[in-house]
């Protein structure tokens, strides 16, 4: 069977074999083809028969990856009871992730019944919910092997034996030393395997191990996890305990999806839930409508400049108005680009704006100049208005200026607003290149009026 | 000792001390940050004296995370069957990585040295450097356990122990089963673990198993190995045999540096090298001024465009120009992000055009309707040429034209340029606002001159 044979036109044939049958059938999937199969199955009543088909525990692993609108689904469609079973065989950072996602009245309704038959997990399930979504709290799991000190090599092998028997246990190469419930130090099987089976887990641990704070924001620790080309890094809270793992496989899902709204806020779009292509038009146009309407209703003020002065005095001057504000608006979005990656990935911080500052200045006058003399060049040279000296200069300062202003914007700007604790990226490239063109005109008009010695 | 102890103002106190001492105090540290320190450190004789009194074990996990131009200093600062010790202990995809980022002259005289001392090790740089940087055939190890089909779960056991005795073999949590060279299975560390010890391994393995094509683009890779969870991924080539293995590790930091190189074309910038604070004042004008100029270059036309039309006839005209055309490469910029992120994680492919084509023809008449009103609105009832119907319906209908041309073209473009096989990063933000901004200019003074019914 292929994942496509449940959503073609023969599904009925497919699905209509006896229960046993296919159950045999779906498990040669792989959970996540078999999710994404459900994710797009439009007939309630093909979901049901597929999962009622699935053993529990292939039915646990397609429900960590199902969408979370599915999830609501197919718990509706199964008796309570196999709802709690499929649950336990869920890991636990899945298993709150889908709690939380749940509709309010399905949230409280399937709550209480853990808390009568699996009090345990409803706990669990609550702890893991109280840290935020994006957080390491968020994403970590609370299933891992935890042994002491004193532990020989030849037990801990038959611990992490053990563990691997446990579906939810998604992590098992690394064996967290802890002492009560501190964590003193971490042994991978790797080490375990090779090292003599009658040495104490304290004689062969590493304890220096890097560690991640539960309120740590899920793109830092993505950055931590590369840093150090580990596979899981162990949370704890401020006493030293012991509080869960992030795994590197969570942690690809997060770069990904981090990259993906990033480059949707600096293209000036809110970040999309879905793919492309399964996102539907009204959501579209929600996600774009508001950034578009305030850029608007900003770019309006150019409109307002444009009257205020009396841009008609010099013959020619308006003609230049979309290069010069344009060339500003460009090197902004450089500056912004570089700086909203740079801080996303932890390269550079709030506290070094001064080292910002300093060098985008340096880079704004080098470029400006640049594509001033270019401007000069095009200005005296073509064009209705060639020949004049002062057209040309007022031409060439003012791109001198608008490209400063623009490295200096894109640059500060995302800093501050990280400053803020806000995410950098809201300072999309259209809002800078916004704002550089109100100030640009300001900036080109008194220029103007500066060399010709009018009011402009 | 800490990594800040290399760089501080204090350090020739610390690495004056006798070679074995600064051994122990050095080897405390995680090879990573030792890596970070001696990346900034500006004195070579520093990095010498560090090199010289590390053990060849750590020496190898530090070059492995060395930046390209410090590899080659220190390359040239040892003994060159020292270099030759050091490279053997490397991971081979580092190894590679290494050579080819030499300079030539210092890579012919390596890996003449290498074929005449270690000639497995020159054949393997010399396979491994014919695949692409970016593809699978370049992010691969070959240093992997492969087991025969009929090995007992005992000895395979056995033999992952061995491997892991090997600082080369990063990748031990896979067995891959081969079939003289051919892939046929693989089992997992954890599988093992709890296998009957005398199993067969071709009774226990999974068949279905994901692969890769050695040209596989390594973004691909990323989000296959983030959609199945996976901590490794084998690569076969096309008759099926076995060439090596893509761990996570290696994906997650190909995901965050495609991530920024994608933000950093995006906003017009070419992808820098090192990170924002260590590059240097030079590179980041020569980045930035070659797409700032073509923009330039590009925008140029819209004061053609102004000059050839008579936009003085009509009175009011040009105080919307930057509003119109700003306005068209806001909603540009928004597709643009939209189609760019949808092409780079594999949601939208070039023959999706048309479904990309209908969807963001439909959301720009309805994004540019609002906008339309708005700016109907915002002519009709203010400022110096308020009361003219005519202006207002022009400001109007062309803020409606500008807003679907915005979405066609930051939607289309990016799907064209992929479709030429390029990477569609490069119709930036900027790049697709240049190019509204031209043609939003040409439909502006085409609807004036329709709706006033003179040559505008």
């Amino acid at each position: 069977m292929r994942p496509e044979d449940l959503t073609g036109p023969d599904r009925e044939q497919w699905l209509s074999k006896p229960e046993a049958e296919l159950r045999t059938l779906l498990e040669e999937l792989h959970p996540e083809d078999l999710a994404q199969a459900l994710n797009v199955i439009e007939e309630p009543d093909d979901v049901t028969r597929i999962m009622r088909a699935l053993s529990v525990e292939m039915s646990a692993q397609v429900m960590e990856r199902l969408s979370s609108d599915r999830q609501g689904d197919v718990l509706e469609s199964v008796h309570k009871d196999q709802a709690v079973e499929i649950l336990s065989e869920m890991a636990p950072d899945d298993r709150a992730d889908l709690v939380q996602e749940l509709p309010a009245d399905q949230r409280e309704t399937l709550l209480e019944h853990l808390r009568e038959t699996a009090p345990q997990i409803a706990e669990e399930v609550h702890e893991l919910s109280s840290y935020g979504e994006d957080t390491a709290g968020g994403l970590m799991t609370t299933e891992f092997v935890a042994l002491q000190p004193s532990m020989r090599v030849e037990g801990a092998i038959n611990e992490v034996r053990r563990a691997s028997k446990r579906e939810e246990t998604e992590h098992i190469y690394y064996v967290y030393v802890l002492y009560g419930d501190k964590l003193v130090g971490v042994v991978s099987l790797r080490q375990l395997l090779l090292s003599e089976p009658d040495k104490r887990l304290e004689e062969i641990m590493e304890t220096n191990v890097v560690r991640l704070a539960p309120t740590e924001d899920q793109e830092k620790v993505a950055v931590q996890i590369a840093k150090y080309d580990l596979s899981a890094l162990p949370v704890v809270d401020d006493q030293g305990n012991m509080l869960g793992v992030v795994t590197v496989d969570d942690v690809v899902d997060v770069v990904i999806e981090e990259a993906t709204e990033d480059a949707q806020r600096m293209g000036g779009v809110m970040p999309l839930e879905d793919s492309y292509l399964q996102t539907s038009f009204l959501t579209f146009i929600r996600k774009r409508v508001g950034w578009l309407v305030v850029l608007f209703l900003g770019e309006m003020l150019t409109a307002t400049v444009m009257e205020r002065h009396n841009i008609h005095a010099i013959a020619g001057l308006s003609v230049f108005v979309p290069l010069i504000i344009a060339t500003g608006g460009n090197s902004g979005s450089q500056s912004s680009s570089l700086i909203i990656r740079a801080l996303a990935v932890g390269e550079v911080r709030p506290r070094d704006w001064w080292r910002v500052l300093g060098r985008e200045l340096g880079i704004g006058l080098v470029l400006g100049l640049a594509l001033g003399a270019v401007g000069f060049a095009r200005a005296f040279l073509l064009g209705t208005f060639h020949g004049s000296i002062a057209l040309a200069v007022t031409i060439a300062g003012s791109i001198m200026a608008v490209v400063t202003l623009g490295t200096l914007m894109g640059s500060l700007l995302p800093l501050g607003i990280r400053r803020l604790g806000l995410d950098p990226a809201v300072s999309s490239t259209p809002f800078i290149a916004s704002l550089v063109d109100v100030l640009g005109l300001l900036v080109y008009f008194t220029i103007a009026g500066l060399i010709f010695g009018i009011s402009v």
